[in-house]
């Protein structure tokens, strides 16, 4: 397995990506790892050079306020564009950026390219769920606006991502919805329903956006705009309400005490709801595997980013996905 | 001022209608309440009759669980629809019901009837906020799909309200989306925008749905279907952080002491965020004020629905919306 690692994208770039990439090549001598960057800047922070380590040298940078598809046209020898081609030209079968996320849908639609079949790819995070487990949510961003039949494919995709990296048996499939009954929603999710019914998914029917933490499905199928809204709210909810406590903890000397004793389960909790440890997203529908990891990433989110390509890689899943699209195209139009 | 009161609406109806109303009754002298319902369930908690509060006997009841166009056009003497009747009928100018939100929006659009010129009236909650004045959001459930012009009209609408019953002097109006800059978003928010910035409105911009609950606007515009998912979103990651923390709370004798120490404070500010707080929502865009009570309204809350809805009266809310909504047609098609 040959994973192409976008070494110079993220916040803390090349160093933590660099020293994540060592830990992974180390940790499987299956893989290989082909670090895309600047080789000086690569090679500082290299401490070991494991055989299944190599670098491809590029000179150019694709910065986190770039405008993504100007900066994939123009910037052809950026590290992000280079891994991109290393996959289209089949060199990696997987890559890993922790880079603008824009420019790296972007690389993944134009430089590696769609899979036969898919209308919209969709990036798919896992978003937090207090049961620990997580829901994988897509589309969360590629595409704004949807049409139901792309929703299908979210949710075939969706699917076979949770069955095949996660091991998930039967993924509950949710649709996205401000009520459970099937008449409920807007004109997207109305005409998606019946159409969720008949895909070869195990579909749970509409779920409400105030119970996707309560984990009711494994999968929640939206149109980017919903999703978006959804996880933002989510953010912005739980940072309001831990600043309120915070606020409430030091009123006085009685709160702070009282305080002190609950940090520990507290901290531990606003971590699970930290929607960054809950690891890369596949950008899904891509003919090749692409990873994204979040810009904050320490150097063990990028070797668990490795983790995750590997398992999709050993259990291929962009090759089940492509079967499934076009054999799911041929049983929903007979 | 007349105003008709649906006493049969609500989990705890006619009881705390009937006391709140007979509140307002004695508090406000300007102010003439009808009850409207079962005669005999009224007086039974009817315990003075000021001069300023009749009864209007009704037999029929629309319940929670009814189908609302079903129920509107069959229970046609039902409360919710006699006091629908009265407003149409200039007996009343105002109406207040605690009952079946769907019925009530149905109630109004057909029985009451729209101010002309408005395409879609629309449902206006007050969404908490951390510094506790909190945002008005349209449309909350009226219209699950809405036009860029629609949007307009929700923001018109809107504005007026916080401004006229509020006192808001100049009310920052946002576009719910899922970035700041202009091109954010999806097709409908990117139609809307250009037309926000010409409307009679203060338009402060696209807000983000994790900004919402950081006060960012007075008044904030999205389809229902959008508002439904933030605000759903809000209600269960509220629930679900609250729950955790209880969990947490109740670990130990350690945490449970230090909880009790802490209790007070969480306690008023989990009652911050209960959008149940925030007052009756106003259905919008309807020719005469309707007022929708929350479901487990208490009488306290019933009596705040007649202040608000005194307020609206005596600032001519409704006769604000018709002008404004034909005058700010010409100015947008000149």
């Amino acid at each position: 397995m040959r994973i192409a690692i976008d070494a110079m994208g993220g916040d803390n770039a090349p160093k933590i990506v660099v020293e994540g990439a060592l830990a992974a090549a180390k940790e499987w001598k299956d893989v290989h790892i082909i670090l895309v960057g600047n080789s000086a800047a690569i090679e500082a922070h290299l401490t070991e050079r494991p055989a299944n380590l190599t670098i491809r040298h590029t000179e150019e940078v694709i910065e986190a306020e770039d405008e993504p598809v100007k900066a994939v046209r123009r910037k052809k020898d950026s590290s992000m564009v280079v891994a991109g081609k290393l996959v289209r030209e089949k060199e990696a079968e997987a890559m890993i950026s922790a880079g603008n996320t824009g420019a790296l849908m972007t690389t993944g639609l134009l430089v590696v390219g769609r899979i036969p079949g898919i209308e919209r790819p969709a990036l798919a995070p896992m978003i937090p769920t207090m049961d620990g487990h997580g829901v994988l949510a897509l589309d969360l961003g590629a595409n704004m606006d949807a049409t139901p039949e792309q929703l299908v494919q979210y949710a075939i995709m969706g699917s076979i991502y949770r069955s095949k990296v996660h091991g998930v048996a039967k993924p509950r499939v949710g649709l996205l919805n401000v009520g459970t009954e099937a008449a409920k929603g807007n004109e997207l999710t109305k005409t998606a329903y019946p159409l969720m019914e008949q895909a070869p998914i195990h579909f749970v029917g509409n779920v409400e956006s105030s119970q996707v933490l309560r984990a009711k499905c494994d999968v929640i199928v939206c149109d980017g705009f919903a999703g978006n809204i959804m996880l933002k709210t989510l953010e912005g909810a739980a940072s309001a309400i831990f600043s309120a406590l915070k606020q409430e903890f030091t009123k006085t000397i009685f709160t702070k005490l009282a305080a002190a004793v609950l940090k520990p389960g507290l901290t531990q909790f606003r971590k699970k709801l930290d929607y960054n440890e809950h690891g890369a997203a596949p950008f899904l529908g891509i003919d090749g595997l692409v990873l994204k990891s979040h810009g904050s990433s320490d150097a063990n989110a990028i070797k668990n980013a490795v983790r995750q390509a590997r398992i999709a890689l050993q259990n291929d899943l962009v090759g089940t996905i492509s079967a499934e699209i076009s054999h799911g195209k041929r049983d929903i139009t007979t």
